[in-house]
């Protein structure tokens, strides 16, 4: 835990900076939502279709490392403000179950938010209930501000 | 290195089987390729194009992590044969530098081929010429054969 | 989050089969202790010493990694018993901030306790209080029951 | 492959760095040793004794860990100068086989050279020959020059 973090966008801003910036990301129809953004923290909800399944009728990875890597940009994003923009510099990730198609949640946690970088976790977890199906740590650079 | 790999399958076998059970993989036009297959090795090339774009012009996270563990898929694939269905259970990938849009290499390395796990690294380089831009350790679970 | 996981072994349990296997371990004097085994979690305690110190008196690295470690092993095999051999096959630990020379605790969670791999979360923190100091994760290739 | 890397110290100014500032390191008995530093890499050599045995007579994971960590921190030494004190920020471990007791070499590449970041890889082999027995990545903070 990362004490005395205090998120400077709300959710809507956060969507509206997104849909600016990364039109692409639901081009094909909306599957990404901002559930809430609290000190420190974030969920994101994914409304997967067919686009993300592999056979199994499974979620593909790529598909679990997307909403992970998405919800850790957010956190961050909520936090620092639109003017920095955080780059990815390495992600672990352990997948943990298969996940059936279904909404999913990702619920993301800044651990450290340092000058220069900032590393996060983001759990994935289905809507449906039971455990999670993916687990993420993450670290972003920080441009200097 | 693990000494001693042989594949069993060669990059046509591996093109037709990824065709029937991976239909969704080049939806919207063919962007993966099978290079080449090599004791203990693979080499992949993404033919990228917008789908795989993030803002600045550069090519998308999920897009290098998509390539990666594909690739290590294939490498896996190569040298234990179709039968076996080969699951990723973590990656841990480092994104190096910002790769412009144009064709990619991933070179993938059998670093350990166990009975129960198989170790892989993959190396991501532009075919333009010039240093990685993302490198990656993977596991997967191979079942009982 | 793992459900329905129930402990086999007590903490007294674990600490005497730790001192018959792994008497190496608090060679030089006793340094680690098992605080609380939990469903599904479990808690170590480091009392450091010169040992574990590097220079800017901070503890080092592989003192943090190996208190990960041995947490990760010790909540494992509370919850397979003292059968299993379980044998760390990756870890991928994050350094967020520098712990100073004090007592640490680890507490570890099971993420998932499968067939064949266990995967565990590790958080370190000081007894002092105060933001987690490392947080890792782990897999452990579990041999057949 | 980072192009163009050049060493700016040499294998001995490294060692009486080393002992100058981290005599803790091979107190009980130099095991530690430099064997090569060249434009982007450097090699180590782990002359292993008692301490570093875990049970079944094979080498414990806090000593690949420490020996690829020391590496990657020998190998930025070389490149940026003695000035600067990188940080591990975070690093991550493949244990492939069991190593047995016995020298064991690391080799250690810089995958990248930033202003602020350096990520390098590293591979550990046994002098006796044969394959890998563990392989690593790891992400340095460098300070501000």
């Amino acid at each position: 835990m990362s004490s005395e973090l205090v998120p400077v966008m709300s959710a809507d801003d956060i969507a509206t900076f997104i849909e600016q910036h990364f039109p692409q990301l639901n081009e094909g129809g909306q599957c990404y939502f901002i559930e809430a953004i609290e000190p420190g923290a974030a969920t994101m909800r994914l409304e997967p279709d067919k686009r993300h399944l592999r056979p199994g009728e499974t979620l593909s990875g790529p598909t679990l490392f997307a909403l992970a890597d998405f919800a850790a940009y957010v956190v961050i994003l909520a936090h620092i403000g639109p003017v920095a923009l955080a780059v990815t510099t390495s992600l672990n990730i352990n997948f943990l179950r298969k996940p059936s198609l279904g909404t999913l949640y990702c619920r993301c946690r800044i651990m450290k938010l340092g000058k220069r970088l900032c590393v996060v976790e983001a759990n994935i977890y289905p809507a449906s209930g039971g455990d999670s199906v993916a687990h993420a740590t993450a670290t972003y650079s920080i441009p200097p501000r």
